[in-house]
């Protein structure tokens, strides 16, 4: 195993880096989050490049959000040992079946990871799964996958489980 | 991979595990707080058994503590996929060299993993080295390694760098 | 001073109550987290009757909402040393004058007290201002109070500044 | 009541300022961590002079030390509405008894506070107890109090209950 892998970081929003807007009363994506959380965690096995692509609700990604995604974690790729895309659950699913299948050369992991409550909660998950994603990086072989909540999931054939909150594989 | 892996979690104590004492006003091993810890993870990759082992600074440890250790990982090891070993980072490298030398089938990855802060404070490691631990364990080899601080390291040749309260490989 | 001070804790919801639903992604009023809040503050010196009234955002307060309110308190205090009113702080200011104006034997304080953070959020300031209610209600003279962020105002003339998200005296 | 409350926050050290040293393993008095505990606080009833004036265990105060705590307190009642004193709770009582006695002109509360755990701690009542005082300054009438866990105690004849971690009125 390598002493330092050289990881791309992606974020493009999602619940995990909603904030609280007290004026309104709504949690929106308007700042990211991203490196407070970075900050409270030690990473000795990491040296990250982030790359802040976007910030939204995943239920507003187009096709082109996808596509744009999915190239700049190919482009990436050449570059560096790992990616992780940090993105909305609703429709993780779909961006992660477009890399998948556009991407040709898959010369290391693209991990995703996001969360079911935003980082702003004190009960959120957004720590452990950008832990997780930050461990798994390291040691996946080249593919495409999932990581949060404890759990590796393989591309393709993952969906989200809508009643559990939970990605779980499609074997239908 | 598997769906769920089965895991054994052995604890025997460290910095991690301590606790405040406001009558003493001290940090001390009395009671586990990893029941605490875990329950604040979501834990869809593994299936738990709990072995509370003992509940020592690490500085306190004997020979026959580490035999024990090594003893437990290696019959836990047949019926389980993975080990996780919470231990005090003072003498981890010890005890996990120990296993690496004196285990003879290694079917599945034996992790170590501490803290450098208690759990109780809120500047806390614990919860990070626990969340890459239940992640690691479920993608490395067999073998034996620690993890913590976003990096893992295999046996042998591995031990505490006391300056910067970390674990290095030794490659002298 | 009296060694323990019997209070009566009414509720009626507001931002300071608010959950997050991970279904729905949004900040709602279905359960009361007042007695989570509760459980972290050591109180030696007042005996507290949990009154849960209603569970709403102030904003769907109706006048008959605003009367019970001010007429439970009422009741309330005959058998209290004071009361404190957990409200949200949209409307505060009408529910605090209609106290004001209404109850005639004000025998001991009835101190108002929300947040502009739900306490669901690790940057809440609902903790602050309930621990502050719950002093100042042992401490202060009998009348209608506003009680958060450090400051107490005595209704009448108290209203919401929308712009800096705190209290202020009307003084027009 | 005034809208701004010109105070005082001297500190002396004690439990509640104690931060952990990961090389060593303690907890000690080294740096003072009063105002990040601030930075968290919404003060608008308030403006702070802050005094840092030791920073010791108070077990290991002199009568010096004393001395120097009720002087300082009482020539800067001369000039602020109010006096909060953080203080290690060992000894907290000797020093309010000294205050009690030794200041001539008490023209505003001088309120002490303290913890039991430290700041540090995910479980402190520090941040209470401190949000406590900051109300109880604004309220109370000239004298000396200790003020804690939602509990105010005048001097004299105050002292620390160490078997059940508080203060008591000494009755004897």
């Amino acid at each position: 195993m390598k002493k330092i892998h050289k990881i791309a970081l992606i974020s493009t929003g999602g619940t995990i880096e909603k904030t609280y807007n007290a004026f309104s009363g709504l949690l929106d994506n308007k700042v990211s989050v991203l490196d407070i959380m970075l900050s409270q965690l030690t990473l000795r096995g990491v040296s990250l490049n982030r790359v802040q692509l976007m910030n939204k609700d995943s239920l507003e990604m187009t096709v082109r959000d996808r596509e744009l995604i999915a190239f700049t974690a190919e482009a990436l790729l050449e570059s560096h040992d790992g990616i992780i895309i940090v993105h909305g659950t609703d429709t993780l699913a779909q961006t992660g079946q477009k890399c998948f299948e556009s991407i040709q050369k898959l010369t290391g992991p693209i991990v995703f990871t996001g969360a079911m409550r935003p980082y702003e909660l004190r009960s959120t998950d957004a720590l452990q799964n950008l832990t997780e994603a930050l461990m798994a990086v390291q040691i996946l072989q080249p593919g495409v996958y999932v990581c949060m909540h404890n759990q590796v999931l393989a591309f393709p054939h993952v969906k989200k489980d809508k009643d559990h909150l939970c990605f779980i594989k499609d074997e239908s």
